[in-house]
This record gives C-alpha cells, sequence and structure tokens, in this order.
C-alpha cells in the first residue's frame, strides 16, 4: 500500500508487466519467463538461488503481490517507483539498493533507466522500468554454468548485476573520451558555432553523468563495511572491487570536467583570433587609405587660386607623396606584427 | 517572556492570530476552529494526538500562554519569531524544528514562509507566519482516517507534515527545470536581452531555495540518528526517508546551478557571435570600398597635367582594375571563411 | 610581562585608558566609572558578578597590575593586545574568548574593533580597543534588573555581551543586503563606472567581514561542546543559540557574496550591451554610406570621355541606385534584426 | 582464471613476456634472465629475497601460472591487467599495490605505465605493462650489495622501487616548472598563436599527473598506517618517507596549476592589450581624417555659386582650418593617453 | 650515509659550513664561533640547553659526524638536504620540525630558506642553507638572560625561534598588504600594462607563501596535540600560540587572494572602460561624417544635368540640411548617452 504523495514518479513503461523468474543452485538451471504474479510465487523454492526480475512498474497489482509476498516496507516501494538517488539501505529482512542503468542509444544519445535490487536470503528482486537490460550475456552464463556463480548464493549475483552496471558506464565514458578527440581535432581545423554545440552537450551529459554517480560512491561503500549480514565476507572484496570502480570512474568524470572546460577555453580563444584577424585586416586597410583618400580629395577642392594645380608635377609628385605615406604606413605595422 | 533583541524578526501579519485544534486517536477525531488560547487549552486530551496550528505570530498574548501552558524556552520562542536557518533542537520536554515552507505565487514568484513545530510525547504545535498552508489535503485524510496516520502518534504526524513540505520542494524545482529547458529553446531561436534577464532570475532563486534546502540536511540527519526519544524507533525509518528526499534535492540543485551556468555561458557566446557577425560585414564593406573611393578620389584631382583623364580608355580601364582589386577582395575574404 | 614580538599590534588609542566596575548580584547593584587600577581591585567582590571593562589598551601599567591580579598568562596579554582570529581559550582559572566587533559608521564604512573577554567563576574582563561600545542599553538593563541577568552569573553575562555583538552583525549584514538591492535598481535604470565601484566596494566588504565572522563558527562551537567549566550546563544552550546565529551569518554571507558575484556579472553584461549597440550603429551607418560614397566618387571623376556624364538621366538615375542600394541594406539590416 | 569484464584493459605489448629472477640475501645474489614460467618458479628460495619481474601482461598461460603459484586471488588478476586508480589492498597472503610509473619521452610526451606489486614475506612480484623501467641502477646497487637492500626482507625491497619511481615524478615535475618560466619569458618577449597551445598542452599534463598523483595519497596513507603485517615497523618510516614525497608533489601540482592559470590571464591580457593598440591607432587616424576628408569634400563640390572658391584666401584658409583641427584632435587624444 | 636519489636537493652554498654552539642554563652561558665538527661536540654539556646551529648543508663530513653523534636516521638527513614541505615527525630520541625561513630581500623579493629542527631533550640543533638568520635579536636576549628562556628546556628555544620565523612572516604579508592598496591607488590614478605586472607578481608571492604556510598548520598541530614527549606540557600552550599565528596567517593569504582577484577584475573593467571610451569615439566622430561626407560627394559630381548645382540656394542649402543632420545625430548620441 503506497500512501505517501511521490515527490518524481518514474515515468510508467505502456503494456503489461513482465515477469521472469531465474531459479538455481549448483545442479539445477530453471528459467520462466512472462510468469503471472501468483505462479511467480509458486515457482520459489528456498533451497535454490530465486532472481525475479520485474519488467515495468505500471502495474500496481502485480507489485501489491510482490510487496505481501515478500513484506515489503511501504518506503521501499516507494523508492522503486520513484526517482532515487542512488543508495543502499538495509532493512530486517533484506537489503535495498537502487541505482541508474545507462545506456548509449544509437552512439548518440545516454539513456537513463532507474533499477531497484532487493535482496534477501535466497533471493533477489531487480526492479526494471522497461523491458531490456544489459543482463542477456549473463544469464546465458548462469544457464551454462560458466563463471562460479552457480556455486555461490543470491548476494554474488547482485555483484555481477551491478558490476555489469557499473562496467557499461566505463564504455559510456570511454565514449565520451573520443567525442572529446574527436572535438580536439575538430578544433585544430578551425572551429565552429557547431564545436560550440558539441562542447556544451558534452558538458551537459558529464554534469547528469556525475550526478548518477557520485552518490554510487556512497552507497557502494555502505555495503563494503561489512555492516549487513546480507552479504557474506567472501563475496565482500568483490563489492569492494566495484567501489574501487566507481571511484575510478569518479576520477575519470572530474578529468573529463577539466578537459571540457580546457576545449571551452580554446574554443573562446579561437573565436577571438579569428576576430582580432579580421578587426587587423579592417585596421590595416583604413589606417591606410584613409589618409591617401584626403589628400586626393585637397586636390579635387575647386578652388581657383590653387598653384599646385597648374604645376606640371603636383600630379605625379602626389602620387609619390602617397606611395611613401602608404608603404610608411605598411612597413610601420610589419615593424609591430599587425600582419 | 522574550528578552533578547531578535537579530531579524519575521514580518508580522495583520489580523488576529488563528488557533486550530486537530485532536484524534484510532477511535475519535476532533477538529477546533478559531478556538481562543484559553480554550484550547482546556481542549487538550493527554491520550489522543493534539495537533495545535497557531497561524500567525503577531499576537504576544498568545504565543504567551501557549508558552506557559507547555513551559516553552524563552529562546525557542525567540527562534519561531525570528528568522532561522532549518534547524532541530532538543529540549527536555520536547523537540523542536523550524524549517522553510515554500509557495510558488502563480507560478511565478517563490515565497518563502517560514513554519516552526515543537514536538511532545502527545502533542504537536505548528507554527505559521500567516494563514493558508499545504495541509488541507492532509487534514482531509486524518478525518476519513486514510493512510496510517490516525493508527499512529504525533512523530509520525510530524513526519507526514515535513513530507509535505519537502515534497512541494520537488513541485517548485521541477517548475525551475521546465523554465531552465525553455530558456534553451528561446536560446536557440535567438537569444534577447530579456533571456540574460531571465538566466539571472533563476540563479537568484537556485541561491535562496540553496539557503532554504541545505541547512535542512543537517537539520533532519539530526532526527535520523536515533538520538531523540521523541521519535520512536518504527518512525525513524520514515524520517530516513525525508532524509534521502532533501539529499535528492540538493543534487538536483547542484545540477541546476551548473546548468544554469551552461545557460550562461551559451547566452554570452551568442551574443559574441551576433557581434562578431555585424563587425565582419562592416569589416568587408569597409576593405572592399574604401580603396575603390581612393581610386575614384585619385581622379577627381583637378590637376591639368593627368594624362589619363584625357585618355578614351581611362575611364572603362578604371573600372576595370576597381572590379578586379574589388572581386580579389571577396575572394580573398571567401577563402578566409570571413562570411 | 610580556615578552614576545607581537605579529601586528592593534593600533593604540590615545588618552588615559579606562575602567568601569559594574557590580551586582540579585539584591545589589553598583556601577564605578574612571577608576584607578587599584581601586578597582580593592572594589571587588568575590560573592558577586563584577564587570570589569577596559576601554583602550595603551597604558601597559594598568593592563600589568590586571594580569598580576588576575594571574593572566604572558600569551594571554599578547593576545589582548595583538589582532586576532576570533576564538575561544581555556586557560586554569579563566576562560579567554576574543572576537571583533563591528560598527557602521555613518552608515557607510564598517568599522572593526577588537573585543576580549576574561570569563572568571565571579568575574569577567572586558577589553576594548577604545572608548565607546555596543552594550549602554544593556547596563541600564542590568540597572533596572530587568531581564534575567542579575539572577545569573558571569557566565551569562558575556553571552549577553557576546549576544549583542553577534546580533550587531546582521545589522551590518541588512545594510549590505539593502546596498545590493539599490545596485540592482540603478542598474535597471542604467549602469554607470559608479555602479562597478560600488560592487567592488561590497566585495571587499563581504570578504573582510568573512574574516572576521567564519573564525567565530569554531570558537562559539568550542563553548557549546560543554568541555569547559566555566560556562554552567543551564547557559550553554543559550550559547548554543547565538552559535545558531552566527552559521546564518555565514549562510547569508554566502548568499550575499553570490548575489555580488551576480550583480557584477548584470554591470559586466549591461556594459556589453551598450558597447554592441554603440558599434551595430556605426556598424549600420557606415555599410550603408561607405558604398553610397564610392558611387559618387565614380562621377566625380574628370575623365573627358564619361558617356553616363553627358546624359539627361545620369543624375536622376544615380540617384535612384543610391537610394536601392540604402534601401536594400536596410531591410537586410533589418531582418538580421542588428537594430 | 579471469571471469569478470575488465572495465578498461590495458594495451597489450607485443612479443613475449619477460620473466626474470633477482634472488639474494645477505650473503648470495642470482639474477636469471628470460626464463619460463616454470623454471623461474622452480629458482625460487623461501629463505631470500624473491624479485620476480614481469614484463608484459599478454601472455595469459605466463599469468595463470603465476597465479596458481602464489594463489593470486580473480579479482587481483583483474586489477594488474585493467588500468587502475593506484591503491593498496591486502590480501590474506600478500599485499597489492598499483600505481603509475611515468617516462618523459625525449623530454616531450609523458608516458604512463601501469606497474603492480605483490608483496609476501619473501617474495616481491612487479608487473609492467612492457619492457623496460626505471630500476636498473638499483639493480646494479642490489648486485654490489650497496646501501642496506641486501640486509633487508621484501618490504624494503617494495619501498625502494616505490620510492625510485615517485622520485621520477619529481624530474618530470621540474620539467613543467621548466616549461612554465620557458612560456613567461617568451609571453614577455610577445606572445603567439603558439603560446596559448603551449599553455594548453601543459594543462592538460598537469590534469592527468593529478589523476596518477591525487590517489597515491590515500594509498600510501594505508601503508602508513602500519595496520598491515606484511611492512614490518622498522621498514614503515621508511613508506612515510614516501608519503610526505607525494604529498609534497601534490602541494608542487597545485601551484603547478595555479600558475598555469595565471599564465593563461597573462596570455589574454597580452592578446587584448594588441588588439587595443590597433583599434587604438585605428580609431585616433579615421577620427582625425574623416572630419577633414568632409571638409575637402565640401570644397570639392560644383556649385556654381560658392563664394569662398573664388576667394585668393580660400585655399590657404582651408589648410590653416584643417591643420588646427587636425592638431587639436592630437593634443585632445594625447590628453586623453590614448597613445 | 645518505643512499636515497634526493627528489629535489637545496641549492648548496659556497664556502666552509659555519657551525655555532650556544650553550647555557640559569647560571651561566657560553657561545662557540666558527667550531669545527669534533671541538663542537666535546663542547656539550648535557645539563644545559646546547643549540647547534648549522650554516650550510655543503659539507657532508660536518653532517655524517653530527648525525653519527646525534644517531640521526638517514631520511632525516636527506629530509634536511632536500626541499620539503614543512612537517613535524618525531624520532624515538629526537623531534624533527622543518620549514621555511622567508627575507624579504630590499623590499622587493621574497627569499625562501629551508630550516630544519632537531629537538632533543637537552639539545636543539637548527641546520640552514646558508650564513645569516633572523635570530640575532634573540641570541643577544639569552646573553642578557632577558625574558624567561634562560629558565628554560631546549623545547622552549625551539618555540622562540619558531616564534620569531613565523612573526617574519606578518612582516612579508604586511608587505604585500601595503602592496595591494598601492597597486589600488595607482589603477584610481589610472592603469596601465604596469599594473598588470605588479597584480600578476603579487598573485604569484601570494601562490608561494601559500605552499610555505598552508602545510605549516597540519605541523603545528602535530606538536599541539601534546602527543610528543619532547614538548612539556607547560610549554605546549606557547606552541598552540603559534598555532593561532599560523592559522591567521592563512586567513590572511585568503583575503589577500580575494582581494587580488578583486584587483584583477578591477584592472581589467578599467582597460575596458578605456577601449569603449576609444570606440565611442570613432563611432561617433565617424557616424556624424559619414553621412555628410556622402552628401558632399553627390555634389562633387560632374553630371552636366544637375539642377541644383545652378541654383544660387543651392551651397547654402546644403550646408543647412548637413548642419541639421549633424547636429541631429550628435542629440541622438546625447539623449543615449553615448558620451
Amino acid at each position: 500500500m503506497n500512501t505517501t504523495n511521490s515527490p518524481t514518479e518514474l515515468p510508467l513503461a505502456e503494456g503489461p508487466v513482465i515477469l521472469e523468474l531465474i531459479r538455481y543452485n549448483k545442479e539445477e538451471y530453471h528459467r520462466f519467463n512472462n510468469l503471472k504474479a501468483n505462479e511467480l510465487i509458486d515457482q520459489l523454492q528456498p533451497d535454490k538461488v530465486n532472481w525475479i526480475n520485474v519488467d515495468g512498474l505500471q502495474d500496481k497489482e502485480v507489485l501489491d503481490k510482490i510487496q505481501a509476498h515478500f513484506c515489503l516496507h511501504t518506503l521501499l516501494v516507494d523508492d522503486i517507483t520513484n526517482d532515487q538517488r542512488p543508495k543502499a539501505e538495509e532493512y530486517e529482512d533484506y537489503l535495498f539498493f537502487t541505482l541508474k542503468m545507462l545506456y548509449k542509444i544509437e552512439g548518440k544519445h545516454i539513456d537513463y533507466e532507474q533499477i531497484s535490487f532487493v535482496l534477501g536470503t535466497n533471493f533477489l528482486i531487480s526492479f526494471q522500468e522497461k523491458e531490456g537490460d544489459l543482463f542477456d550475456h549473463f544469464r546465458e552464463r548462469i544457464r551454462l554454468d560458466q563463471g562460479r556463480v552457480r556455486k555461490q548464493e543470491a548476494d554474488y549475483l547482485l555483484y555481477r548485476l551491478l558490476d555489469t552496471i557499473v562496467d557499461n558506464y566505463y564504455i559510456i565514458l570511454d565514449k565520451i573520451g573520443e567525442q572529446i578527440e574527436d572535438i580536439e581535432e575538430e578544433i585544430d581545423q578551425g572551429t565552429t558555432q557547431q564545436t560550440f554545440r558539441q562542447i556544451q552537450k558534452l558538458k551537459k551529459e558529464l554534469i547528469f553523468l556525475r550526478k548518477a554517480v557520485y552518490p554510487l560512491r556512497d552507497a557502494m561503500s555502505k555495503l563494503v563495511k561489512g555492516e549487513t549480514s546480507f552479504i557474506k565476507d567472501d563475496t565482500i572484496r568483490y563489492y569492494a572491487d566495484i567501489y574501487d570502480h566507481v571511484v575510478h570512474l569518479i576520477d575519470s568524470l572530474d578529468t573529463y570536467k577539466d578537459l571540457t572546460a580546457a576545449l571551452m577555453d580554446i574554443h573562446i580563444n579561437t573565436q577571438n583570433n579569428r576576430m582580432t584577424e579580421v578587426m587587423k585586416v579592417l585596421a590595416v586597410i583604413s589606417t591606410i587609405f584613409i589618409p591617401l583618400t584626403f589628400i586626393v580629395g585637397v586636390y579635387g577642392m575647386n578652388f581657383e587660386y590653387m598653384p599646385e594645380l597648374h604645376s606640371t608635377w603636383g600630379y605625379p609628385l602626389t602620387w609619390m607623396v602617397m606611395i611613401t605615406i602608404g608603404a610608411g604606413m605598411l612597413l610601420y605595422f610589419k615593424k609591430k606584427k599587425w600582419f
């Protein structure tokens, strides 16, 4: 039963909620797709690891049944259906963990999906906003009994899922690293207004990434401190490994932030230089021709008594004076390194 | 008795102070409006939850009576009537909590009202600056016995009120998020001086929001640590939920701050670009015509002996020279990507 | 005896040091003005609160006598006579507290005066740089036995003095708040070089205020932690109130710092806009007339064979061409939103 | 067996992995080059210090054999082969330490190589990305029994290797310090676009250096706290010395960051000044000649009735007026300090 | 014996190392100058305070003898001869403290000299880079038995030396304060390129001062915590006084940093204003005369059929039109507050 008004409800997916159960131990492996909530509860076996995956949060009835069976706290269900800061919270009978799962859509836009986990002694429930996740490859490994997961319990399963999500952060960060290099090259070949937009887009992506990754450090450190009984001592070292990855990610985010700021500086400097170049050409041409135009203006005057006008040498001498002035100015500007 | 000079007294509302009492337990519910202070005190029943709501702080006599009956500390009354940083303070017989309640007036201006709570074992007093609050919907829920509030004690009541206030922060933050997107779009269509004002207004709103929200984290964490006996262990988890919301709010405020700074950068860049564009047109036109004007000036001179003037080809040749120079410069500027 | 070289000696006032003693308990009140050091020591009574106020630090002899009678540590006397960071220090027989007392002189300049307190079990010594302080109103309250001070001991007296000083910080901060609003209005009506100076002055005032207020938080928190025996448990809550005020002040200082930075941005933006406006007018006028001036120059040439000159329609046609060009350019600039 | 997907795999060197063993105690010294994995394991002697150096991480088979013999944890092998934040981690049977080894290639580009250490009671394994390191000089010292290393155990060996790496950081930082001074001189002689590139390159180098050095402080502090049994109490002081060096390095990095920012300011200021100078010359020349050109234009008009034109003094008077205006303007600009 | 490669060796002074011994207790005082290392060791007396001052670090032999006699740790001797961050380190038989001693050379350049102290129960060794220090005045005080130093032990001696060094920081900071005021005044009278250089120099000096002073806080706090047995409880209060001074210095450095940044803003604003002023004059003159020059150009055309030219009123009317246009523009610019 959800009584509190939600601060920022997650957008609801359309269509039915998809329930999936993967039940395994050393000897056995079963996967059930598209179960109804009641069927799923019937299939749970306490002596095995039961991974329940819920795709979609739009069906209150389904969530209520799961809540009732696992005695989930009202606030926990609120947390699952609302936009949350990544966090870990221990309840009496289970551990709650929520974070963002990131996708790069067509290599362009980063999509954020909230994923929440409830870890009990022999079960793990994962709540996703919509269908489709990063775990298909890993599901296959469980089925084929590759790696250590079948020999381990639910806490190791959660480790593997978190590890997969965090590893995917690296892929997105690498893409950003490539983008930064691309923009650098672009600037070398002449910055454009386009470049500015790209840098701004990058900056914005980093702002949102930071919001997803920074709180994860605190959440992971809670698990690593070993205060929770739902993660066994042997498994803690694995969580510590994810913790190290998150800290490494934060380092990289900070580095990228600094690099993006540097890109911005380069872009602005390049633009200023171009402006300066334009103004210099204007200044050189104006400064040379304005006095010369004055001189020719003088001898365009119609005074009756202008002795120079009647001299045979007036015209060539005027040219000589003008060429001297023009050349002198050019030399002066060259010396001043104006161009 | 209030002896200390107040550092920054809250502005006093006009009209009489409005006293309201909501008294309830599992079985009963009573609401009394517009009570006098004495009547109110007579209606209190120790075996029920007594929620006393005081709208307006302008009537010293009323405050004195309440202070006397509940033995409120002098400093506490000072805190209620003065502008305070959000904070939690435990006294021997009650817990004091003060924070800002935010309203969005006509979707434009954010209004801040200070609300203070005194939580005892079977009572909760709420002091507001003026009439009107966010709790009407919730009062109705108590009356109809919806949710868990009638089964719980005063500490749960305080939780629900705080939760309502903090949830309203989200609504205001969402509005700011929308404004940021609006401004982004506006800039895409051409930034104006108007845009700059809007960004500045946003920045200022964020500065004041930060001042209201940041200290709330410390105040909430004091309640969550479980050191106070006025909040029962079962209820602490609810307060922890508000704490999480506040931390999430702070994250969002930081993100919005960064986004606003980015908006400012975009605005400035757009303005600079427009200036550059103007200057480039000026530079191109000037640089082309200034030498040409010089040439026509030359043949406007009135020297008697200018052989070119008498040649039949003088005029057309001059045109050809001028067109060549003009076209050459245009090509040069094109190559330099000036326009 | 003062042996260490002082790092930054306070400026010494002129004239004699003024000693004042206020001695009181529940029943009695005595005030002695302009005492000599010896007389003052004779008047001390251990069963009452003795508040010794020293105005001026220029007379080493007086300080030596006080130091000798109260066994003040050499370093403490150094601290009193030198510019200090606000701090609290506990010695065996007394508690030392120093901070800055702020005055607003003629509503313009902020004046800083260092005030140091030595709190013993039944005495409080206050050392001020010069005559005149903020306590006259409070002295009157003691005399008239208003409030609780006559019923309390020396630690409460120190609280009231500190409270008076910190409350005065608010008045100064309010003035700064008003100044910020004034400058905002001024900018709305057209920023001037004057505005820039005012913002800079504000910025500087905030820098120095921060230096006076930030360390006060640490100093106050030392008293509030309840580790010192010179402040009784009942009184600690009062000190905690001052601590809250100081934290609130720091919040406000940070807010004002952000607002001042925003003012600066607005000022710079306004200036840039004006520059841009000027350059645009120049650009529009130049860009329109430079080509036209070229055209009239062409027909000012003196070539013998210029067929246009002899045509009856030459002159009006030239005007038509020029008007077309001018109007075309105006339309183009309008479309580009140059003005 | 490496089962987790690596977040950012280190680039693999080509060619075979090179294994080297240096085995010594007070009396004996043996060095084995280019051993196969099996041969190396046979040569280990538990009563001596065994330093195994692995150059290259491309041969999974070799790594597996080493992992198997020393019972290295899966996550540890992952850490060795992936890009890591510098860190220290204690396992049951060994201590893991990883950091970056820096090279300055041809005095230009800084190259980062990850080096990882596994320290057991009588062995030290060092994993490098590729052949070639900073330890040749030190290997010679071991052979010749110089210094204290032959009398000490494996923890002292690790200290010496870490010390060599950190000392090399200083050499790179000194180079950066020299670069800063070079750029300062360059700016004094006239800044160019080249200067800007150099400052940007410096900034980027400092960003990456920070990423390598900052986390080292935490890693080293873990060793210094004396919580690990693999570093003996006598040796801890040596590690504390490295810790001090790292903190010193961070101080220097911060200083260099500030200096680089100052360089940028100087560069921008120099550029602005040059622009201002150019614009001033343009302004002075234009402002003087534009009115004069107007005047000569006036007397170039062809009105029939212009009395001045027929006056004998018209021409010289016009010159006098123009010279007066020109000189007046020059004086005005001089007074305004325009040039 | 110094075996580690030094990260950044201090520059070595020329000439011989100068050894000085001052040996005193309440009754006696002896000063020995220019001793050889052996002689010095012979003169040490365990029942007195022995202050050994070493001027110059260039003579390894002398350092070795001192190291041997006092059993100084290898790392400690490394620290003395290499550039160090200010720090305090306790060894078994002595306490090591190193910091920077600052000189103001001819009121211009700040010179940094590293000074290291080794404090034992009855001796204090001070190592300086070169001859000349700040202690001459204090040596005289010891000789004349002024102050408390002759009655105290070596820890008090160290306090007095540290206090002298830190007090000298204040003198340097005051000089910087004066410089800031000087530059402010200069800017009031018209900023120049010179001003910019001065601000930059100031900024650089503050960067380096910060590097010397900030770590001193941590180093001093180590002594103040009372964990070391080499500083007696009575003396700790004196060290706490230095600690307060260092914190005060850091406050002042931060304030000066802010003030310097403000100076930079003022400088940039002043420069921009001048540029704006220049551009405005250019714009006003150009904008007025460009249209007028066009008009006179029109009547300079040589068309045969221009009726205006033959009218008697053509010329004066043209003047009237031009004066009207010019005056109209001037009024417009005045209204726009362009000048």
